[in-house]
C-alpha cells in the first residue's frame, strides 16, 4: 500500500472555495493525494482539532501535509500556521495589497461569501431553480414569457443541468424544451417555441456519446441505437442551422462549461454575482 | 453618477473559480464596485481584447482596475501582466511554491478543473441529480435503498435546493421528503420512511422567514400564515426530537451550507473531489 500525502481544504465556512482553489492548483500535477475537507473551522478548539488530524496524516503518510487555507478569523490562521504542514492561506496572501489598492482595511468578517446570506439573493437563487423544474423538460410551455432563455435540443443533451446550474449559479431563468420525433421530422419547432425564437439555444452532443448516455439509462432500446442517436442530432443540427439557433456541442463540456457559455454568448443579464 | 473601480474575473475556463475567489477577498471591503468576468480567455488574440477592455474601464472609472486571474496558460498569462492593472495571479502565486513542495513540475494544461471532464464525473453528477430530481418532494418512495439521505421538513423549508447542490457538489443521492398535515398531527413519520431512519436527516426554519417564503407563492393563503407556520415548525422539530432525528435550522444557511453541513454531520461518503 503506497502512503500518500494528504491535503487538507480548511475554511471557517463550506470549505468550497478552499476545495475549488487547492483543485485547480493541484489538477497541474501528476500525483497521487488524499483530500481531506474541514469545513466551519470557525474557532479556536475546532482549529486545534484540525491541527491534531493533520499530524497525524504527518504520521500516517510520512509526509508534510498540505493545507489550502481560506479561513479569514484571525486567531484561527495564526492557530493553522503551528502546524506541521505547507500552508497556502488564501486570506493572507491576497488581503495586504489588496488593502493597500483600496487604501481601506478589510473588515475580516467571517461567510458573506457563502455565508450569512441576505435573503433576497436566496430568494432569487430559489426562484430561479424553482422555474427551472417547472419548466424542464417541455412539461409546461406556459409562462415562455419569464425565460430568460429556452434550451431545445434532443432527449439527454445536456438541457436540464445547464438550467439548473443557470439558475444557481447565475440567476437565470431557463426553460428547456427536448425536440420530439415529430419536431425533428418535421423540421419545425412546435408553435409554443417559434414565437419565443430570441430566446432560444440550441444543445447538441455527439452520436456516439448520446448512445453512450441513453444507453445507460435503456440498455438496447431504439432510443439508444446508433442509428436512432445519429438521426435525432443529424436533424436537430439540421433545424438549429435552418432557424439560425445557436447552439453548441456539449460532448467535452461540464456542466458549469455549458452554462458559462450559454451567459455569456447569448449575453444574459445575471442576477447574482 | 460616482465613478465605480472595476474588477475583472479573467479565467482560460469559466471564471467561476476566479469570481468565487475574489468575492471571498472583496465582500471583506466596504466598497462598491463594478463586476466583469471574461472567460474563456484562452488564446492570446483573446488576451489582447481583454487588456483593451480593461483599459477602457479604467478611462470610464479614473482608476486601475482590478484583476482575478485564474488563467493557467504563459503566454495569457505575460500578456495579462501587460495591463495598466492590480493582477491578481493565483496561479503564478501558488504554482511555485507547490511544484517546490511537491518536487514536481506543473503540466500546465488548462481545464482540468472545470474543463474537459472525464465522461465518469459528468455521469455521477447527472445520475445523482436525476435521483433527486425523480426523488422531490416525495413524489416517490421507492428506491429510498438507493438514497445517501432522506432530507424531511415541512414544505419551503429548502430540501429541494439542498438536495440537488448535494448531487451537483459531491454526488451524493438525495431524496426528500415534505412532512404532511397527517404526519404532523399524528407525530409520526410514514411507513416509507421509518424503515431508513438511519438516512433521515432534518430541515427546519423559523416560522416568520417561513412566512415570508410561503408568501411569495401563495398570498393570504392558510399556507402562509403565521398560525399554520409555526404550528408546522413546531410540531416537525417535537417529531425530530422524539424520533431522535438530527436536523439544522437553515434559516441564515446558504444553499452551499445547508449541504454541506448534511454532507458533514452525517459523515456521507462524497462521490465527487
Amino acid at each position: 500500500m503506497t502512503k500518500k500525502r494528504t491535503v487538507f481544504f480548511i475554511s471557517d465556512r463550506t470549505g468550497i472555495t478552499a476545495e475549488t482553489l487547492g483543485h485547480s492548483l493541484l489538477t497541474q500535477f501528476d500525483v497521487e493525494l488524499d483530500l481531506v475537507t474541514l469545513p466551519f473551522i470557525d474557532n479556536a478548539e475546532r482549529a486545534h482539532a484540525a491541527i491534531a488530524q493533520i499530524e497525524q496524516a504527518n504520521v500516517v503518510s510520512g509526509e508534510r501535509s498540505l493545507i489550502f487555507s481560506t479561513v479569514i478569523d484571525s486567531e484561527v490562521r495564526s492557530i493553522l500556521r503551528t502546524a506541521d504542514a505547507v500552508l497556502f492561506d488564501f486570506f493572507e496572501t491576497f488581503i495586504a495589497p489588496l488593502e493597500r489598492e483600496l487604501e481601506l482595511s478589510s473588515t475580516h468578517t467571517v461567510g458573506r461569501s457563502h455565508g450569512v446570506v441576505d435573503n433576497s439573493m436566496y430568494d432569487i437563487r430559489i426562484d430561479a431553480m424553482n422555474y427551472a423544474l417547472n419548466h424542464d423538460d417541455g412539461v409546461t410551455t406556459h409562462h415562455y414569457t419569464q425565460a430568460d432563455v429556452i434550451l431545445v435540443g434532443v432527449s439527454r443533451s445536456g438541457k436540464t443541468p445547464a438550467c439548473i446550474y443557470l439558475a444557481l449559479q447565475y440567476g437565470i431563468y431557463a426553460a428547456n424544451y427536448p425536440l420530439t420525433e415529430e419536431d425533428l421530422d418535421e423540421g419545425r419547432f412546435p408553435e409554443a417555441l417559434s414565437q419565443y425564437r430570441d430566446k432560444l439555444y440550441g444543445l447538441s452532443i455527439r452520436p456516439d456519446r448520446l448512445e453512450q448516455i441513453r444507453g445507460q439509462r435503456r440498455p438496447n432500446s431504439r432510443y439508444a441505437s446508433p442509428r436512432q442517436c445519429q438521426y435525432e442530432v443529424a436533424r436537430a443540427e439540421a433545424l438549429f442551422r435552418k432557424q439560425r439557433i445557436p447552439y453548441i456541442n456539449t460532448t467535452t463540456m461540464s456542466i458549469e462549461e455549458i452554462a458559462t457559455t450559454i451567459l455569456h454568448e447569448r449575453k444574459l443579464k445575471r442576477r447574482l454575482y
